[in-house]
């Protein structure tokens, strides 16, 4: 008997269907920039939120009853079948999770381990019968207190070594059951006090460990994309992989800047006191675009919190940096969204997705629509134009200081401003969102 | 007559003195970890705030009244008369300006540079007489409007150009006035608005220009450092010199990180959600701390508010990571901070000064202390001492993935946790300010 | 010669109009829910913004260009022709200004109470012409340097006399040009350090202020309502009137109550940390929702940035609060929203209040759409279905402590929560935006 | 066998010690301004963060490991025993409860208020033979799930009814354990969205609550001070009392405000955008400052991060706030405050306390130092004294609009700004911190 009882299936209806348990915008066939809507969006659940949450906040515990909540391999075993009827009923491609979503704790690294093995025995069975995919997997390592102080960052070497275990097993299953991509989330790699912390000493462990993992990736044949995903801080006070910048300077200080991409997601940009389009455009002009995590965060909330989205001007500036920069090739759309901790129904659990999944089907369909005008790239073209001239590149390429300055004087150059005619943008934007 | 007028000179009477005129902790000839304080310090009065600043805000116009104000270049020679004989009261060894400071704006690019050559002829007979040196000059490239979309990151060429001979201009009378850097701050180049804006094409603008100001730089035998001053953004809704993190990536993607070091700023590091020992720890852990703003954010607004420190603590943990990174070579102290626009009296430009170089002392004199007593060093040295081992080493530099998690296993590896003792620390720490 | 030239008057030509100067969605004369969309969105054209901002921000100076600046009476009435040109093209019903957006400062109180006078002569007779009609004036008391620390809550009691003369004077023109409202924003009614300020002392003469307000307008026979802005600060560090309730807590003080209502600001409420819908409807369900200023704020901005709205379900969740509490009566939809300053056209002062017309119509009519399908309503009222029952009410109104006490312990209540179903909530708003 | 062991009590050894586990500048028995130092700041140890709090965060679970963890009434007594021994080492008067932490949660609500009957049994043997005093008690309405949509705003009448006999049963047990005060903080009073939220429905029951608890207050003839705890958010996205000012507002509404009094807290006070000393001294001003949580919050973390103070001369800044208002009488000093999630040893938790005591004692003594000295208040009376004239006064009280304009007009009245002087006022305060 299903937990999700007599919740059918959920059917595109079109967007005049007053059906609460009905797509109104996603269709997966239809047909988008020549593409299917379900191969550009990629949508994948993501296991923690969805199943391990149990609606806790730092001020109250558990909210949530579900039948699959413990400790031991047959609640896992129930959490697994309770995950792949929830991905049945909402059509999506893909999941993603971490060891600690799936597997119970053993006593031992061994035992986790085996645990985690015999868990993905499970998944790909109900991968084969259902054809839900991986879009990828990656290691809890924040929530044990083993990690408090950092994993690949951690004082102590015996935690680094423990958090390399973690990770080869995680990347091992994730490779096993062809995952399109390995995601490391630093959540403790940063610090708490710097009275504490020598920063030198502990990039140099997480380039260490990095460089490991991109190694085991080639040597193991996976084919997947490594990904980082940027978060200023929370739990930390301050994270290392801050934000998409940051990041970059960390793989070029490591030599890892074409081995390894991001996972970017809306709620840590806004911690990072950046718009998500602003970390999709970077991420895009650097060759680092990989996968978005499609949450969105409380602007009146200084803490990630983690919610569904509901505003389609904002999804589609987001889709449309992720088209600009080509679309998605190994990555995708993870639901990085929890529900709220009053959200207590079966119903809510199956609603939540189902709203985001429209919103993301209409912000996906608006960015096209955009694209395809290209009024918006037009514009932009027709801004920096004065540059695609032979003397303006030479002058960039070429011209040293002395030489610049010497014809500013002899011409008597005196540029005038022109508009930068954001408001008008901004229209050409609504017309489309 | 001194605008000043009967403010004597300020003396160092020691902590007991209650009198407003005068030091109580700043003492330039007090020898701290076998250095004199003002050699450890390098304080500059910066021309703009202390000078130029006329009391608005963007809900109100000027409110003080100097006799130096004017567009002209007697106004400016009245100014750098004023602007000297501050200098001798409050006896700091150094100053610093940008270009729109000190000189009317001319007809022309070439006025304004013939307006800015005869000023620096006065600074120079100024210096001579005085003893008071440059600790950096700059350009400013963000007040007029041809400077609204960018200087050098501006989608119009000619403006870069412009940009170009206006840095040439400073740099060039700052080699001349034997500054010891060249400041470069930002403050259009980022964008208002993504929807015009092409991410790419202003960095490789950027890296250009930057290059270009280190070739002429080594072309014409300037010894001092070139500085990026980070900012995440005011006035623009994004900096691309958003943080430490964010311009060590800038600088290695065009090969500069040898090149060029930062000036941080108190406020901005707190506008880009960082403690400024937190930025000034990770310059210094990059190698690239170059020299302070010292200034400080009013942490319940959301802007740079520019004021003068008035708090030991904070300020004491800033100079410990200055110090900690081995002290100033080429940089300083510099003020970036500027009077409440309600302080309209002479004696609040002078006492604003006086107050926070008294605190900028003590601040020193505390982090010295902490650096003598040693403990903190010991406490961080014991928290890592796990890594001076040879088998850590080993993992950290040597071995696979794959390795280390069989060792893992095979050892049953079950590290626990240590406290990291932040409260301690802290207790420590309020031991010495 | 109009300065907007060749721009034809806005007209509406539906949502599939690719026409930049047209409205797709405002449409004066259309009927939502029984009245005219002009007389429920009552929109008004700034002065301040539209006709006397000049481009300016902290960091740099004037960037636009217009005739009509200057500091005399010819400019003024330039400016105002230029006004009612703006007006005739957007087709608005409304405008308001400050004293110092339409006259020029005099060299004397009765000099610029005279040139106020004359404008307004003015403004009377072209009001007669087109039908364009005021909702509301009101005194600039933040700009010139004598209101620097404050105008009614002013240290000095002659500028206390000054900020009275100033508003009678303002009141006497508004009531003159049968203005809707009066407004009073305090922007520097507050402080820049709590060192220097007796905030009970300040707060007594702001009481006072108001009841004099409020005891001429009565006097006077001025209809109109008397509105508070709220803002949290800047440009002071506290500003008193913080939001609407600490507002609320001011007026309960006074017994003013009654008497002013509110006009509620997007970016303000942002910056006081809330949503502009929680303002609004905390207004409303105190009986203080008078008018709203309809910009917006840039999330990633700690300032007010002030930018013409662009998001149609912010808008609408907005409108939903303003129909709620039975829609505007006075009040209206205030462009509080200014051009960015690298917005240099005609064009784009027309095009920004064409857009934003726009996505105001849009919200409304959402906003109008949810409040006639009634979902909303009717879940909210099912959630709270328990407390309509007499023995709820019984309990909330009349039974002591210690009588539910007993009761809970007697028949061994154990309430359950209910899911808060916000998720579906949301989705139930995402099919009308 | 004491949990913290060897660890003898803390004794004061004046400035000089280096002993980590001695008081440096807490000396109980020191006059400072004619009373004992104990007497002033009344500390009190908050059983919540110091006994109950297990080391989790919204990332990670427990880290601690303390004997006394557990679900029955045997851990609860052991934690009792564990709380009195850090009393009696910390040599601190007060503590302070909620009801959660002390007792196990019972099958029903009779068996939770049994158990809390029963472990207030042992404290009261406990504080006869320590001479430990209970600054307040407070019943936790936020974790449980039954909270989770409010306590006193629930949807649900049974929640309301819940609550009602929660605090009457804390009530009591206060009462009977001679507490000074009884404290309300509403985490939970709030919401998560506006969507499902009735604001004036939940204002009406918030109200009435209330005023029940001071009905019973007076029945029971308890002595002590009702106060209400401001949070502006955080659980609930937004919290209805959240800040001095608009639980000021609610007061008034419901003819509360001579009834209630509020606990302030640093953290809760940052989080709404104010410093600590505002909150304090609008509290003041309004008479309502009851009693203070002495934390502090991370600026650059947008949640509550609950940390032990660290910082003088903030510290200094809120005491001069709390002595200008007359001292505590019922109120004291709270830790509110706690240990950071890796700090695991019995030696942290005893070092956060001995370190926050000194930082406390610091800034008393600094407070007093600056009353006593007078500089501020006399500045402070010297920038108003223009309102102490009979002139002054009449017009502030007496005179209409109408008549304060005519004088304006008539005399030319052209009122000059004076310097606000706050670097000055800055300078001086730094002499005493």
């Amino acid at each position: 008997m299903s937990y999700f009882q007599d919740i059918a299936p959920i059917r595109h209806e079109g967007p005049d269907s007053s059906n609460e348990f009905a797509y109104r915008h996603y269709d997966p066939d239809e047909i988008v920039l020549g593409k299917r809507m379900e191969d550009h969006l990629r949508l994948a659940v993501a296991y923690w939120h969805a199943l391990a949450y149990e609606g806790g906040d730092p001020f109250g515990g558990r909210t949530f009853d579900r039948p699959w909540y413990g400790d031991d391999m047959a609640a896992a075993r129930a959490k697994a079948d309770a995950a792949f009827d929830l991905f049945r009923i909402l059509n999506v491609p893909f999941f993603c999770f971490h060891d600690a979503d799936v597997r119970p704790e053993g006593a031992s690294f061994a035992e986790s381990r085996r645990n985690l093995d015999e868990i993905c025995d499970l998944f790909a069975e109900r991968m084969q019968q259902t054809g839900t995919k991986l879009l990828w997997g990656t290691a809890n390592m924040f929530s044990h207190r083993r990690w408090m102080a950092g994993a690949a960052t951690n004082p102590d070497p015996e935690i680094f070594a423990y958090a390399a275990a973690s990770v080869k097993a995680c990347m091992d299953v994730t490779h096993r059951l062809d995952g399109q991509n390995y995601v490391l989330w630093g959540g403790r790699e940063g610090y708490e006090t710097l009275l504490n912390t020598d920063l030198g000493r502990e990039a140099e462990q997480a380039g260490a460990f990095l460089s490991k993992v991109v190694d085991y990736k080639h040597k193991i044949g996976f084919k997947g994309a490594i990904l980082i995903e940027p978060k200023p801080q929370e739990p930390a006070k301050h994270q290392y992989d801050f934000d998409v910048g940051t990041i970059y300077g960390f793989l070029k200080r490591f030599g890892l800047e074409n081995e390894v991409k991001l996972n970017i997601e809306q709620g840590h940009a806004i911690l990072a006191g950046h718009s998500f389009e602003h970390e999709l455009a970077l991420a895009g002009s650097l060759g680092l675009l990989g996968s978005i995590d499609m949450n969105r965060n409380d602007y009146q909330s200084g803490w990630d919190t983690d919610q569904f989205p509901n505003n389609v001007p904002e999804v589609a500036l987001a889709y449309y940096e992720v088209l600009r920069a080509g679309g998605f090739t190994t990555g995708g759309t993870n639901f990085d969204a929890r529900l709220r901790r009053q959200s207590l129904d079966p119903q809510d659990l199956v609603l939540s997705h189902v709203g985001a999944i429209d919103i993301c089907a209409r912000g996906l369909k608006a960015a096209a629509a955009m694209l395809e005008d290209g009024g918006l790239e037009r514009m932009r073209a027709e801004r920096y134009q004065g540059w695609d001239g032979d003397a303006a590149r030479a002058m960039l390429t070429r011209e040293p200081l002395e030489t610049i300055a010497e014809r500013v004087e002899r011409v008597g150059l005196d540029p005038q401003p022109r508009s930068g005619r954001q408001e008008r943008l901004e229209n050409w934007v609504s017309r489309f969102v």
